[in-house]
């Protein structure tokens, strides 16, 4: 596997510039007999779109998903669904001024280490148009998911530190921000109700360890926590041990949920919590200090159409990547147990021996 | 591939419980030519030993790693490297009482839920005792890394939310928590210096979404951050933004290191910075209330040999993460463009042409 | 992974139904600096087309590739590679008899058995058109390969049973076999000069064993040998190992080469011989018994445009599969060594160290 | 995933050389709750040893198996099943005289020319020692698909040409070839019972093509075929084709087997045929021409204990992998249909939603 693809049995494998023809993605290993259309997928795609509000770009993208194969009569047929959104909105003069510099907090400077070359045109691979795919996958991804029983809460808790739930306050910072020509972080926290326990693995495909490798793949993300997270530092063994108890049908549940839904990796039956940190958006009009492909020092200003902070637009990315993972761990353990396994197919006789 | 296996280059598989026989270590990938002996395997594995002081497990583990093949006349052949270290200690009536009953904050519950058997006579593939075959590894990596400049700072910067620079608080604080039959969390910060500009890859294989994973697969991890990590979500682009410039020798350096060291999820030559933050020993003396096999609820206090901070031998664990996540991503950066193709096989000729 | 991603680090997904809007294939893991045009890929395109001859498929397949992403200023940039071709030929009418009737020798009845459900329009993933992604990403495998000195001699050796050389008798026979409403087999032989010794693991990915799955993975294909293959099971080890001897140059080199390149599943420099036998087309116009999805005997006759020998049509997969394959082990060898890896990094100080 | 690994989803990992401590695998993905005692591996363990007739080396290998980690109580847990087998007969001095000659049909130059050292005291990874890890994966295999009613007839059908049927004719040719200090090849048959139809992707993970891989990856293979395999080459379809028919409780079967039990690459529910040639045994006692390390033509009688053919020793090899690969396709089949995860998942309310 090289660097695109992602998913060992759900696999998502996303391509395309912001500034190409199109981007896309290829789902391999999607379940036969899932029903499927376009206006499934655009549902989670219109959450990611940019021109929503005075804080994100106001560049237009329509974005229409194009499913070119792996669905026959609205239902999934367990071949390949690739899906294709094309670039529409082209303006590369836009970014004619920064073919040569290195701007601060972007990836030209390690593409051009890396690869010798750079699409100098907008971010390459970098783009957020590069999420456009990852969403898509995320949307068949829920589909799945819905039909067990998982569905997804995801929100923006934190702007520039200020609890997003204060509105007026987020609204003045982000004001002074634009003013200021400077962008904002944030945080975004993803919980997943529904997952039964028993998914992910104890030792390197833990749950919290194939999240945290999903989240952290979105750019921009510089940190990622499961359950209390970091606050889990600085707490002791009574505090943060969650007790189990019965409810009242004599299901094992748990009094208190600091772990976030996993215990040794594995799915405990509550909620899967988790948040990713969002750096702010490295484009900004104020003045940088940086170096140029000719190794000269230079400053540099980013006009364009760009969002202040990424957090509302991530959202859905964080989403879409739990909802991956999720369908990946879902189906690494449906072979787990040999009674799993001569169920399936068909071994009645056996059903109990190997328990 | 199923949960035991990392890396995929580099690929590390480990195996064993704390109560059987061995617990071990392959290592596949490992290339030819690497001066290796159990020596240079050892230094790393005693700095994960326990008995190493008043906070650490009284736990006599010898630990001595054992090479069964891939090495010749002391230098790595290419084959895979299996490694074993053998259980010495076992007093498996500490754990009878344990049997049935599902400890708060360990994976018991989790196991019987998703395997419906479990090795109760320890904590099985979640015992720590599975981080033996990745610090084996982690040497191996180490060795490699050493090679060609890379060096590693690994330290606890944080006890139970104290500074751990302040001794004596921290003396105290693990006093207290010992004396109240409780236990405490911490931070480990790892520095990896000399890791050249260039490795890592632009989608899901970003440096920071690799080192994510195998940060998160270490028990205990609940969270993980690159560079300034959560700070991040509460700061301006013109304060996060690391501004480049050129050092005397005019080579392209960064003014500050906000990122950690990444850029688009490829390393950009500074330091790449990253912390993990353990959750406090779930095993304490105290009384819990729990669920047992049988569906009751009932008390349990879990004696034994226990830290009462994971922190001090977890350090190693993350430092053996994060080369063998260093390792793979080197050896995946070997083919990233065509003149390094070229040059490798030979091709004087072409070796500018596509440049 | 799931079964439509071929290579471990030349990563090709194909994706696409005869019978959708197009066909296409994401090549993922593409070093960066390969000059790269769509006429590049047409070239090995068009050796696949069909009508190209009496005995090949009258289907007008214009077959017009497409690059969307991953190449800019025609050098590609180390970014996934999609390529697609668009569907034109619709003629569904053609297919709609076989809707509900399992085609003797197609992967009709296999298919519903599987997914429970199954594109009939035409043979879906089972298509030939599926190879179009398969010989788009090994055009570029091709390229890669060139330059560093390897190439391809592929061609069919037998049809029916009959050398390949005696073309009047080959004429013969397909005219008759035409007539008859029949279809008849062949072998294709690829012969690969230029492989520097080396390539392949020594256990499961031997370079035998990646060509042979390569292979045998093309439709149609029923048995893969290497070298002197199924005739050395009738040999003796004096007659079978090639002897090494020394060249005019000094340089190690064998007598013979009845192991087709290969010792102990490493290249050993000398040409890489493959053959594959592919089976005779299934879809014949002759009367067949059958069964249908109500479970029914029937009878079936399959009129329509198919080629009644599929050898000159296949013999560019077979070079493609080989192509992908030989790239992939190339990337995979360039890390099997220290002194390799640290001559890359530029650690000229310990360059022989390793040795 | 280097080369020692084996398996998506079943990951076999062998490690060891024929003159170091031990040899031993890894088995990552065996399903918790199928009872495993070491005699059950035993089994298939003996059937692979030296020094059971006449024609098979005089070598004492005991070869007794001791399982490490991942079975608790007689019945495995779902964690990584570690197997050793200790080296007892080390008579290095046997192979001394090699040390610096290449032997003509071994791995010793390749070895050379990939890694630049080489354990030069038996064939390294390239010893038959390495199979006995696959045999020991393989009886696990074969154990979990005993219990779905998946078996195995292995058998040589050919011996240096000779029908294997005809006993005292290959009795006389092989006592030829001992005393001509010759070896001869020869083929190998395995047939599996009870594959239920569906197992196997339409695409690169073709049943037939990860069997190719599988069987090509064992030494000494130079060929493999399904069904009728190089014998289809000279077919015609009305001959080739298997026509479907009812059998007696209307279950749809197929009236000839010429396919071997795949079509399109997905089992159809009748026995999987496959054959694999194998080359005579590379060592033989007779003088060869062949090179030295420092580069001078030489010759070389390779004495010691060597089975004149490996036909017989290999037929254990043959069946093991592939029975660890049918399991791989079976679980890879379990989330096939979007009714099969909903089912496994307890949704009843969808169960026929999707079909």
């Amino acid at each position: 596997m090289s660097g695109s693809i992602y998913g060992r049995y759900f696999s998502v494998t996303t391509w395309g510039e912001s500034h190409g023809p199109a981007v896309g993605v290829v789902v391999d290993g999607c379940p036969a007999g899932l029903p499927l259309t376009e206006a499934d997928i655009q549902v989670l795609m219109d959450r990611r779109k940019p021109g929503q509000g005075k804080y994100t770009t106001a560049r237009k993208e329509e974005d229409e998903i194009q499913i070119l194969s792996g669905v026959f009569e609205n239902v999934t047929t367990g071949a390949p669904i690739s899906m294709m959104v094309k670039n529409k909105d082209h303006r590369s003069s836009d970014y004619s001024t920064i073919r040569d510099i290195y701007r601060p907090g972007h990836a030209d400077y390690t593409f051009d280490a890396k690869y010798g070359i750079r699409d100098y045109r907008g971010g390459g691979r970098s783009s957020a148009r590069e999420t456009i795919g990852r969403v898509a996958a995320g949307a068949i991804a829920e589909k799945i998911l819905e039909r067990i029983g998982i569905s997804f809460d995801t929100r923006v808790i934190s702007v520039g530190g200020i609890d997003a739930g204060e509105e007026e306050k987020v609204k003045e910072f982000l004001d002074r921000k634009m003013k200021e020509m400077d962008s904002a972080g944030g945080i975004v926290e993803c919980v997943i109700h529904g997952v039964p326990a028993g998914l992910g693995d104890p030792v390197f495909e833990k749950m919290d360890a194939s999240l945290a490798k999903a989240i952290m793949s979105i750019g921009a993300v510089k940190g990622v926590e499961i359950g209390d997270g970091f606050a889990v530092a600085g707490t002791t063994g009574s505090q943060n041990n969650d007790p189990f108890r019965l409810d009242k049908e004599g299901k094992i549940v748990k009094k208190s949920n600091h772990a976030g839904g996993t215990l040794g990796g594995i799915s405990d039956g509550s909620d899967i919590i988790l948040r990713a940190a969002f750096k702010p958006t490295p484009s900004i009009a104020r003045e940088q200090e940086t170096v140029n492909r000719s190794g000269e020092e230079v400053t540099v200003s980013i006009h364009g159409r760009h969002d202040p902070i990424v957090v509302r637009r991530a959202q859905v990315v964080v989403e879409a990547m739990a909802a991956i993972t999720i369908v990946d761990l879902l189906m690494a353990n449906m072979h787990a147990t040999m009674s799993g396994i001569e169920h399936f197919y068909g071994n009645t006789e056996n059903d109990n021996a190997g328990k």
